[in-house]
């Protein structure tokens, strides 16, 4: 997929993470388009102005991106990739500030307490913001030199600022999982996942049901998470991740079987496992 | 559990969605605590400072509050009762601002994204803020005559504002789900629903077997919900949400067989099913 001249869209200012996210996977070179809502990222694409895109799927401590698996529901874009990318929170501020000179520290709010322990005892206002790499963008805009942002090493570089701190995060465990999509399916490569996503009637047996087909052929799913299907409340499409290709014989019986049973099911894209950061 | 003289902590500012689901649950006289985050209302109620709280668990479009789910795992506190709120965004501004003098809009982006039809075409700015109803008292404590807020209408009560325009979310199923969380366990009353977490070993078909004992016993499963372990990536917790009082001799034969599968079980409690607001 790394072909040359490709643009990659992500959500969030340049330096996010989900900017990181599309680095690492395509390499440092490609061409990046820093769009506002996750809305205009799937829109890009669907509508060609891009040919690929990276949206965040879970985070590792946070959970799962709801409006990411809203999105995929709607969408007829292909997951044909999967990225891995460890959370690295970093203390940044402009050139020449040192930490002694700081009054108030910025960020998102999962982020803020994320760092809670690398926060506590100090004397810092603590500043719930909109974004990570937004904030080290207003401080830069803003000339604020008495304030910190929290954000990743590469909104560092993106805007000309320094990093005071790397690592700051209390749990070293902080990964977050991206999907690639775009137009394309992927081929099998023999280490593959396959995201789908189902309903079921609302009634006892229906979920465990659904998940025999997966259970008797031994298939390992990797994820099951419920979203509110928007239509009725308390009304849920279940979204599973499970290894294996759409096109190996065992997954795509698992599938007919499923279908046999759901009230609906649509196949998200299988993919190469992401390679562990 | 209306007592008289309780108080019942939420998070948020007051004139919060979490406010009026107190209200609506204990009634407009009970006295409210607002704290600032969901970790200071969990520690009110464990230290007794507090003898109820009311957190929000899911919301009918947006899906889980995965805090919620984090902190009830840790937390020795019990699931004593269940509030569904309908969710009524407002347009709120001070005495005498009328809609043509509005130049900018304060929201959090969930309210901001799900009243987009009626923000489309209009010439505001749109500007995402930290909280609904602490946009509400953003605006009344900085005297901003040319804005206005998306927030529930207790908010304008509770800072002495106006409601310009009521409803105008795209969609009308918009509820939240809240539970009423303290030390005592809630007795059966014959329609009562209950909540558990587990976990389960990381291969093919355990999600499968530790939903078993349910479905063989007709129990109807309302909810299923996954989050991280936190300890290790990519491992979950399973919250279970299921009909019926956990000394009914089902739901007791059910746990049971369900802890001799699973990894780890807890119960969070049993609570009266809500009634459809």
């Amino acid at each position: 997929m790394q072909k040359e001249g490709n643009v990659v869209a992500f959500q969030g200012e340049h330096g996010a993470y989900s900017e990181q996210a599309v680095f690492s996977h395509f390499g440092n070179t490609v061409m990046t388009e820093a769009l506002r809502t996750l809305h205009e990222v799937f829109d890009a694409v669907e509508k060609g102005a891009v040919p690929y895109a990276v949206v965040p799927v879970e985070n590792s401590l946070e959970g799962s991106v709801n409006e990411t698996y809203d999105l995929l529901l709607r969408s007829s874009l292909k997951v044909g990739g999967e990225i891995e990318l460890k959370i690295i929170h970093c203390l940044i501020a402009h050139t020449g500030t040192n930490i002694a000179d700081i009054e108030a520290v910025y960020s998102h709010p999962q982020a803020l307490s994320q760092c809670r322990k690398f926060l506590e005892g100090k004397v810092w206002e603590i500043i719930p913001a909109y974004d990570t790499a937004g904030s080290v963008k207003m401080l830069k805009e803003r000339n604020m030199k008495q304030a910190a942002a929290i954000a990743g090493e590469i909104s560092a570089d993106a805007y000309g600022m320094q990093v005071l701190a790397r690592g700051i995060q209390d749990q070293p465990n902080n990964y977050t999982r991206f999907f690639v999509i775009s137009k394309d399916e992927s081929g099998p490569t023999g280490r593959d996942k396959t995201s789908i996503v189902f309903s079921v009637a609302h009634k006892p047996g229906t979920l465990y049901q659904a998940m025999e087909p997966f259970a008797k052929r031994g298939i390992n799913l990797t994820r099951i998470e419920s979203r509110p299907t928007r239509q009725k409340p308390w009304e849920y499409h279940f979204f599973l991740d499970f290894e294996g290709h759409i096109s190996d014989v065992k997954c795509k019986e698992a599938l007919a079987d499923l279908e046999r049973i759901a009230a609906f099911t649509k196949a998200l894209g299988s993919y190469p496992k992401a390679k562990e950061s």
